[in-house]
């Protein structure tokens, strides 16, 4: 059998606190075989707009990256909460590498362009540099990889880190068995906002869908919700929403698992 | 013959300006062979501390690290600085990698112990990984490395730029013949400020004490010359202090050659 790959997506709450992130950590280090850590920033991009006077600019729940936004998330993503990571996982045993799309050309993107509305510096991925990923990963390395990418052209731009983990999964799929687990700080897709014993064990597309209409998936969740099943529909082989106790490969934790 | 590697350590003037970076690392690009950029954060970092109103503190020269101040140097080195530098790598051809001291654990350090001055997250080099970044050259990417290196404890700290240039240099040199370049804004160490023509095309141990003595080489200009007498003491081939006319393996410009 053709050794398999873990994608791990995390981000929010789970990375902003010291003592959730090293749990995150350890949790991530007993994942058996090949694996990557795909990582947003959190509120420390906010926090460091607001010290800076930089003003947050959303439309439809998408952040627009203006040139001083974009410098924000590079020092923020790739350095700050990227390093951090990283140091705490070798600090496990995990022998992690930080990676930007740039690294090594990892993640190629173009500008997003739109008639409508201007979203600055955000990138929408064209390619991933597939055989430095399997390399670094047969290497024993572990990928940390955040949301920025570049354009080939010396501009580097802002991604979003679902997608970022979705593309990944989905271009090493044709290569290997790829698991890709959105973890946060649920155990997953509840019906009722906070209640755990709500959890929705297995979720397929028309019940998601149904769930979005009736309002009970929305916000955050939608989009990665959204790339989660097009990493399924694209050979992905496991796709879930989990908490942190699910990621260990010995887990029996609940989860949402996807499915068509 | 073994290829030769060649080590570029860039600061200052030279990273800041995006015509004087983007020239630069053309001419870095124009290197025959195996090559690793080593870069420091120029004034970035103090203008984001003043923007945060974080105190700069020096003692002798010497940067005191605070919590604060480390984060601030992860965030403009490790982020900011090396992945624009990658990304216009990317742009001009080299495969580029940008890499901190905990990245693949390439660089492990120890806080700095002073019974006199805490000096805070400042790391003082043990070991460098030689087989991976033996390997990552091998594979054709170029290695660019911030100054931030981790004691594998998941404590990223603080290393002078010249210091890691220099370690890098020892570590690879019974390996592979290996050159040293100090890259600055002029041409080489001159007998007289901001006169080209006074230009030392070489110059010796026992005749840079003596220009210390004199005065003519002071401030910055001192540790990094310290770190590249080292670095020559501990059979690297070839070490230079030079401009950025200098790179290019074809390059007969005008530079400090240092000899013992």
């Amino acid at each position: 059998m053709k050794p398999s790959i873990s994608i791990i997506k995390v981000g929010g709450q789970l990375i902003e606190e010291e003592p959730q992130l090293k749990g995150l950590l350890e949790s991530f280090h007993q994942i058996e075989g090949l694996k990557i850590l795909v990582h947003g920033g959190g509120r420390r991009a906010s926090q460091l707009s607001k010290a800076l006077n930089i003003p947050v600019q959303f439309h439809e729940g998408r952040r627009i990256t203006d040139a001083a936004t974009l410098e924000l998330a590079v020092m923020v993503y790739a350095g700050l909460v990227n390093k951090r990571i990283v140091g705490m996982l070798q600090a496990v045993g995990s022998n992690a590498i930080g990676l930007s799309g740039a690294d090594g050309n990892l993640i190629l993107a173009h500008q997003r362009q739109n008639s409508h509305i201007d979203y600055g510096f955000a990138g929408d991925i064209d390619q991933i540099n597939v055989p430095f990923l399997l390399h670094l990963l047969n290497q024993g390395l572990s990928p940390v990889v955040c949301a920025i990418t570049h354009n080939g052209q010396g501009q580097l731009l802002n991604t979003n880190a679902d997608t970022v983990a979705a593309q990944l999964a989905i271009a090493l799929a044709p290569h290997q068995t790829v698991s890709l687990k959105y973890c946060f700080e649920k155990s997953g897709v509840c019906y009722e906002l906070d209640a755990e014993d709500s959890l929705i064990e297995k979720l397929n597309y028309k019940d998601y869908q149904q769930l979005c209409q009736q309002g009970i998936i929305k916000d955050g969740m939608l989009p990665k919700l959204e790339q989660a099943f097009t990493a399924l529909q694209h050979k992905v082989s496991e796709v879930a929403i989990c908490g942190t106790a699910a990621l260990p490969s010995q887990s029996t934790a609940k989860r949402t698992n996807l499915c068509l």
